[in-house]
């Protein structure tokens, strides 16, 4: 992340200590510092200085356990904020969160098409600096912005390693020109990981080790191992779409043949859409559409109002995403999948029945633990909280306090 | 572990030091608290400590920096061993290491086949005592025995949570009762994740996110992050074998359905061998026959030897466990995959060069990083190293050093 924001000493010890009084909502000093293991007086000094710069705020007594009642903290949300950007061809969604990761402000369009990315960005820039304007918060309280997307990535360079949509965006820098535009720190990551921490963050899943299988236009996966983003070698695990489910099937534009995301993602179905039966015509699809978003949602509504084809399609696919669970699931041992994402949203209930069953009956170590399977608290939004989430959890223990106000 | 170990003070300080002294082979007092982040002074304590005991001697001066030269530390490899056992149905393999992880005694047989675990036990721990003779280690020297097989486990329960090879296994104590046949502390723990960790410790990795692709009877993976193990929710992850790669598949006795452990594991190979040409009558294989490892290793022989039909059969094993390798680097994001166990050992520079083939081709995180893909330096012996390993990395830590030499 391009950031300027320098801590003024001790930025780990506050990192943790907001981080604490977040997940706990409220707490007393004395709780700090025995959740965190740090000694009570370097907790109170730190309290100190975040209550002098307005990150956190005292709220009354809790009930005496003997000695005198403790006094409550709280942070204050609105003292600092974050942006989160999903960035795709066929969806943006932008997002401004609190402190708490709870969202303040959002907006959507239809995704940047095949524009260059010079001109995708500007477009980006400017949504973002309409919505801070909107939501009347104000620009120095913005700590960065989080921009999630598709990989693979270089994400310490803030560049895809990818040709898609186009070839110019191959190594383009984009985290880097967005930072330019909006005079703010730019942090990029894989859209289904930032959807992963996302829901860390907002309290919807609160220990183990879990997945998030996400679809927007694409297919993927995050996993989150004690509250952090598995990361592996280059941040570009999780590939889940590019896995060979089908030894006998054909070869994908990534280089590997029978993937999984052929089979099940958005693109696939408009595809069995149009060619297994009359539900292409009856709901208007056009085979030469390039916004693969509002033609698979047309499906999933379908499919939602009982139409046959359309719900044989959208099991189907779930049948395959299934494979995908537990494919996760048996590698990375995991205690519970999120669906997350436009896609997967747009049949949630759908998709998450058929899901589960296959989970269910599948995964390898169902005999060690139960594999439960849930869909996001944030649906649609998911990547892009997940990014403003990214941001607070990376600038929160490196904030740049400055004078006190 | 059930271990009558305890520490005597400062245990993880005492582990972390000793293991900076083995990584390094011959280290100063200095460079130790440099590497460690230890206080010097703490240093000097905890080695003076250990050469009490004799785990640590000094080895002579290495080349002066400007002040007085600095006595160099090593280990005392004979101050301390471990057993490894691997176990399974088609073959045992038994091994002391000695401090630094290096082999010094080995044995094997042809596994338990349908024993009940009773009788298994009291075979294996039989074979313990003879090898612990036969190497002249004296009994009090020996920190433990790491017991690697297949999965799913309850490894903190050490027990087994299938019914292979026979019901009677499903939840029997091995650990506890291998522990009480030979009085010696018994840790239970994934052949694959054995296998991998036993490459780190011995050094032929360095660093980095790396997998072990494992097949003995069965196929499994294991995955390292920094030095460790990945575990995940129970430590049954990486269960490459039984993934689906064929949507169309027949179903497994796993509860899913196109596992790759059905396509591409020795049984399979077999299978082909006897049913699609004249190979498995030319090497007089017999379909009735349950010792797995043997029939297998005749084909992999023959293969190695340019028998033709042979020489398919194991390429296309070796291709479907690309797909299993490209699995594997694609959701951990890997940048290296070691082959180890007896039947990779079986056709070692086959598999390798048909694997590495199909990973270069086809893992989605290519661009971003090259992956590997090496043969295991133990070899078939991986897995009971790699117990052994994991004997030492969980036990030196909290060494009962008793009273003084």
């Amino acid at each position: 992340m391009a950031s300027s924001s320098i801590g003024t000493g001790r930025p780990k010890t506050r990192g943790i200590v907001l981080n604490s009084i977040r997940a706990a909502r409220t707490i007393s000093r004395i709780e700090l510092a025995a959740r965190t293991g740090v000694t009570p007086a370097t907790i109170t000094q730190v309290v100190r200085e975040l209550m002098d710069h307005g990150l956190v705020v005292e709220v009354g007594r809790g009930a005496s356990t003997g000695g005198k009642p403790r006094t409550l903290l709280q942070l204050n949300p609105q003292a600092r904020y974050a942006v989160g950007v999903l960035l795709e061809r066929n969806i943006c969604v932008l997002v401004i969160v609190d402190l708490n990761g709870r969202q303040v402000a959002r907006t959507s369009f239809p995704g940047t098409a095949l524009l260059p990315p010079e001109k995708a960005l500007a477009l980006v820039a400017a949504q973002v600096d309409a919505l801070i304007d909107a939501a009347g918060v104000a620009r120095e309280r913005v700590l960065g912005v989080g921009l999630a997307t598709y990989g693979p990535q270089d994400r310490q360079a803030g560049v895809l390693l990818t040709h898609m949509p186009t070839a110019e965006w191959f190594e383009y820098p984009i985290a880097q020109r967005l930072s330019k535009l909006l005079s703010l720190p730019v942090l990029l990551d894989n859209d289904a990981a930032a959807a992963a921490i996302g829901e860390y963050w907002l309290g919807a899943v609160k220990q183990g080790t879990y997945g998030c299988l996400y679809m927007a236009s694409g297919l993927g996966g995050g996993v989150v191992v004690d509250g952090e983003v598995y990361r592996g070698s280059s941040s570009n695990g999780v590939a889940i779409g590019h896995i060979t489910v089908d030894i006998n099937g054909r070869p994908c534009g990534c280089g590997n043949y029978g993937c999984l995301a052929n089979y099940a993602d958005p693109s696939a179905v408009i595809e069995q859409a149009l060619n297994e039966s009359s539900l292409g015509r009856r709901l208007g699809l056009d085979p030469g559409d390039t916004d693969v978003m509002t033609a698979f949602r047309r499906i999933a509504t379908a499919a939602d109002a009982g139409d046959p084809d359309a719900l044989r399609l959208i099991e189907r696919s779930g049948r395959l995403l299934g494979t995908a669970a537990v494919t996760m699931a048996s590698l990375f041992d995991l205690d519970l999948i999120v669906l997350a994402g436009p896609s997967l949203a747009a049949a949630a209930s759908l998709y998450q029945s058929v899901i589960e069953e296959e989970v269910q009956r599948r995964t390898f170590v169902r005999p060690a633990h139960p594999v439960r399977v849930i869909t996001s608290v944030s649906g649609s939004d998911a990547a892009a909280i997940g990014g403003a989430v990214l941001v607070l959890q990376g600038e929160l223990a490196f904030l740049e306090l400055g004078t006190p106000a």
